[in-house]
């Protein structure tokens, strides 16, 4: 007979405290779990390695990226510089369908509006944030914060001429100021074709075994010169097996796992069922116009991609709230921090009454989010822009403390710049999105809602659509930049219609912001920060923070899961790429599965045992998209481009047994580039010959 | 807007009354759906067409198969050969591990025991048998079937010199006769290794995208000749393709799907759970055996592998009980049957109390379930050849009515020729198998349980089953036919110490029998058949009876379906055998996903384009294994081998949308054969050449 320990000690044993799963853990670079790594891998890294890291790294809009040569070369996936190929296509060349190689350098394409960041200081001033806020009220305490944070943010950037970013980690109970170095002059070299970088489309999307070549290349440029940065990954010689230690550097956007149960069972029962069903609504709108042209399907093609990605997400964190051993383990140790806190009277006067505050603060946010679904989200370009171009000229001349916090001297400059930034515009499209908004609105709201009677003035949405978008010169950058310039005046002054919507919109979009910021951002930021504070009391910093879209490292080894009834494989090769095109074969769903003409030519040519893609337990979650993946010895091994399916519920609680990063194989894309791009100069400068 | 069906709506029409969905069904051959498939596909089988079918599919012990050539060639899985192949492997040549190619006719290697079985006609009993039973009491009433029946079978086999065996349908409502050419000569022909057959072993068992390669070759002889068959099946020169329309035809084992609710839910809540639990022990035991040595691992390997599949199925079925919304739909079925009987006096009056009857038969199986499991589950071959010798000595000189139901006269030859069979016989294995069964049947029952006493008297379960298993000679088959002739005097007069415990196993085995009988499959069957003949006459046989391990016909499209996040594809290919051998490596999990030498070697050889196996939308469940798959030529194009993980529900109810067979194709086989065996004469003659 053999010894087995009873399940119910198991699941008692790790429901107990705060116990950390696996090699969980999205780290902070200033609070590594140095022991565990040393304990469990035999590794410890040093500072220098550790500064390698972080000064390879890049911060794209939205994702990740990073230095893969001296001469400034970036490395990020296909589906992060999706949005940037589209910019640079034109009608006659579809970047992101065909492909992009720049023969030299000098035909590299310059990303308009497109912002790098390398993280190159990070400053705690928890202590100065929270003195200002001593003694105040709630709301008045925010306040504070928000003001002091600004100060020294701006007195940051003066000192350093860095980009300062205010960063709140646990939910309040840290406050940080992180220092970017900003690149502005980014240009485009290489992108395989969305084929093969995004083979089988959306429904391969969060799964594995997985075929996608998700990479694509840029350059960073300073005064007109490839960029040299101090620190780049060098490409491995060695490449990776089953069972090797992996390093991730990348920025995780949002993760709620220090939420209180409340917030997650609110998040389950409305919020979350609500977001998807707008984005449904949304997307059919999308594919609809997309149905009438190809120009228009390639308008939207982006915006329909990202929808699908986020409903599958949003489907798969709902799936981890419906996890009822999950919830149970959440439950519990929440009950025994709210334990400590009821054993400590000074406690328990402090932060004994935040969980009822927040389960008020989660009922008016259920009672407002119909608005904060649709005066927020009219998908109207011009109308962003005329809102901007309003609340700048309004807020502009007041005092930095009493702005919107958007407009506040920090970010000033950055919203100027933004606002004239010259972005794609379709008028069709304009026209469509604006009156699918303001329908959606209607019949979410009632055609009594001061926001919809503001908005329509008795017209039909169609009718108030078009009049704004046909008579409107907000498309032109020049016209904006009258706008800024004008200040108030200027606005007031001008009879744009669309511009005239904008001003119907600000008073409702200011409520509303004003109503949330009271009833439920402030609650939720003063009584989660004093929760948090508790569990630092309790816990300190053995636990890490949630994700905020900042510079974090998460580590695991290559591991097959079980899933799908069997034992996934931990690795994919080039022969699983035509396994599938080929069992699909190249009609199949609208051809989803067809391989591009450049990949069929050269098969023959391809070693078709190379590795593809892989799997390792990290813990990653949306924004980690391109983040580099490293070995001991900090070479990049792959790079990050999803998690699996069982990954999703990671926005709540971890779980190691099934969560992995999905990474392409370096090598996969020195085979290809070799083999199939025949890209050799690329090829030569990633591996430093 | 788009116009939408509500949901509520569709999934009302789903659940009313008995309607099959998608392209359910077991189909016996004397009742097809012949409208439906004319309306969905067009396609409206001949008597010719199905009688070509019927005559080409033969029935293995567990398993199907099918004549594929003139001269008696047949194919069915490897799995399904298995014990066959094992049965004629050696010492020094495993061919389950190495394959096994015959040179020439005169190499094929005769399988000691096998026997298969052509259905040459069925005949409709049902009134004869009813007749039989008319005005008795539910036991009377059994006994009177059970003794028509086997009046009839042997009147029948008297008739046409074929095999008869007796089919119960629709859980009694109706009887049938299945007259069978038993075929006895069957010689082994060619088996691939078992790591390309079961690629991936237990892990991907029941899963899919799949890459085995499951398939062996035998052929039927007859007077030392091989065997020209009347009907063979033609393999394929066109192939199949997505959306193409398939048949199968075969032996599904058992499903349960007309069993009432709490049928269901007492499988749910304790025979399911409670045979998992037994299996899982019984599974531990043979490894801690095969832990011992390569030779004890090689005796073992099937038995391990068999357990392994049924706790994975097991937990399949138990899964689908789970299922919440086909649970309540299978309840409104019930209810909407009970409402029929209900508006009915005379049925009420019949059938009206069958439900709690069954309930109460529910009740008595729970209570005798540890007997069953440990009673008759000791996993020693020699107290099963004992407790037949003892038993058939006693049963042989009653009348046949009164004798037990596996010693009735049609059963009777077969019985004497199987207790005389040559079985291999390893006493290591003997003794570690009783000795666990006698320990757990004593923690299961008792020390002061009769059949615990009468079986261990006073002696360890340890020391019980060595000394049985030392001083037996009934592993010798002439010992055994000694027993046989000599009747109940040679048995009472042997000293054997393994038939002296089979005659102590006698009375409580007999006790358990009585029990069971008259407790529970009397009560199951009475109940099941008035129930099963009321939704006769409400439904007639627009639905298809449980499945029987008697030849069905079943039908469907080759067709994706959503799994693991994604659209599983139709087809694989040689190419993702590839994919999953190089992305494990040939060290991962024990070499489960190492290929075999001959493989590794063909590959440069091999068209890896070439399809290798494939998902269709059939009803099928363990059983049909080894069943041909052909297309509307009536010519093979796959040998199912398994269903997905999805289809194990199937037991209980078919799902459509997820429930698939997963097939070898017939283009698998052929390049196979070709490429990597290199064996000619065999393609020549699947190919008819």
């Amino acid at each position: 007979m053999r010894f087995r320990i009873p399940l119910l000690t198991l699941t008692a044993l790790l429901a107990a405290g705060p116990c950390l799963r696996a090699d969980e853990g999205m780290w902070t670079f200033d609070n590594l779990p140095i022991q565990k790594l040393q304990a469990k891998y035999g590794f410890t890294p040093e500072p220098s390695w550790l500064d390698h890291l972080r000064l390879s790294s890049l911060r794209f809009p939205g994702g990740s990226g990073s230095f893969i040569s001296a001469d400034g070369l970036v490395l990020t996936n296909h589906h992060v510089g999706r949005s940037h190929i589209q910019a640079v296509s034109t009608k006659d060349h579809d970047y992101v369908k065909e492909g992009f190689v720049a023969p030299t350098r000098a035909d590299e394409i310059k990303v308009p509006g497109l912002e790098l960041n390398t993280l190159m200081s990070m400053e705690n001033v928890t202590d100065r944030v929270n003195k200002a806020a001593a003694g105040l009220s709630e709301k008045a305490a925010l306040k504070a914060r928000e003001v002091e944070l600004g100060r020294l943010q701006k007195e940051l950037q003066d000192r350093t001429g860095l980009t300062a970013e205010p960063v709140t980690l646990y939910q309040g109970g840290e406050y940080w100021l992180y220092a970017y170095k900003k690149h502005t002059d980014v240009r485009l070299v290489m992108a395989p074709e969305m084929g093969i970088a995004f083979f089988g489309g959306d429904a391969d999307n969060f799964t594995f075994p997985r075929h996608n070549l998700d990479f694509s290349l840029f350059r960073v440029y300073e005064n007109g010169q490839p960029y040299h940065p101090a620190q780049h990954l060098q490409v491995t010689r060695t490449g990776v097996k089953a069972g090797d230690l992996t390093f991730v550097t990348g920025h995780p956007g949002s993760t709620g796992r220090l939420e209180t149960l409340a917030q997650m069972q609110a998040s389950r029962d409305f919020e979350q069922p609500e977001r998807i069903r707008f984005m449904e609504g949304l997307k059919r709108a999308c594919e609809a116009y997309a149905a009438q042209s190809p120009e228009h399907a390639r308008q939207v093609s982006s915006m329909i991609f990202g929808l699908e990605n986020s409903i599958k997400g949003r489907s798969g964190y709902l799936a981890g709230l419906k996890n009822p051993e999950a919830m149970a383990r959440i439950a519990q140790a929440e009950q025994d921090l709210k334990a400590k806190v009821a054993a400590d009277p000074a406690l328990q006067a402090r932060v004994g009454g935040s969980w009822d505050a927040i389960a008020g603060a989660l009922a008016s946010q259920k009672a407002l989010l119909p608005q904060i679904l649709h005066i927020n989200n009219l998908n109207s370009t011009l109308l962003g822009f005329g809102l901007t171009l309003v609340q700048l000229a309004e807020e502009a001349p007041k005092p930095s403390a009493e702005r919107l916090k958007e407009f506040s001297d920090a970010n000033l400059a950055v919203v100027r710049k933004r606002v004239l930034v010259n972005r794609p515009y379709f008028p069709e499209l304009e026209t469509a999105m604006l009156t699918r908004g303001l329908e959606d609105a209607l019949a979410a709201l009632g055609a009594g809602h001061p926001f919809v009677q503001a908005m329509l003035g008795g017209r039909t949405p169609a009718e108030a659509a078009k009049a704004a978008v046909a008579g409107s010169r907000l498309s032109d950058p020049e016209v904006r930049k009258a706008l800024v310039e004008g200040g108030l005046k200027a606005v007031l002054a001008s009879e744009d219609p669309m511009l005239l919507l904008a001003r119907k919109l600000d008073a409702p979009s200011r409520q509303l912001h004003k109503a949330v910021d009271e009833q439920v951002t402030s609650v939720l930021a003063e009584h989660g920060g004093r929760i948090a504070r508790a569990r630092f009391d309790a816990y300190g910093k053995s636990v890490y923070p949630d994700a905020t879209f900042t510079l974090r490292l998460t580590y695991g080894p290559v591991a097959s899961y079980a899933a799908n009834g069997t034992h996934i494989q931990p690795f994919t090769t080039f022969h699983g790429l035509f396994d599938r095109a080929d069992g699909w074969g190249p009609e199949a769903e609208n051809g989803a599965w067809a391989l591009p003409k450049r990949w069929q030519e050269a098969k023959g040519r391809l070693n078709l045992d190379t590795p593809f893609d892989f799997v390792h337990a990290v813990d990653i979650i949306g924004g980690n998209s391109g983040s580099p993946v490293v070995d001991r010895k900090g070479e990049l091994i792959g790079l990050i481009f999803d998690g699996n399916i069982e990954s999703l519920p990671g926005r709540y609680f971890y779980d190691g047994a099934v969560n992995r990063g999905v990474a392409v194989d370096a090598r996969a894309i020195l085979e290809a580039l070799d083999k199939v791009y025949d890209d050799q100069p690329i090829l030569r400068e990633i591996q430093g010959k």
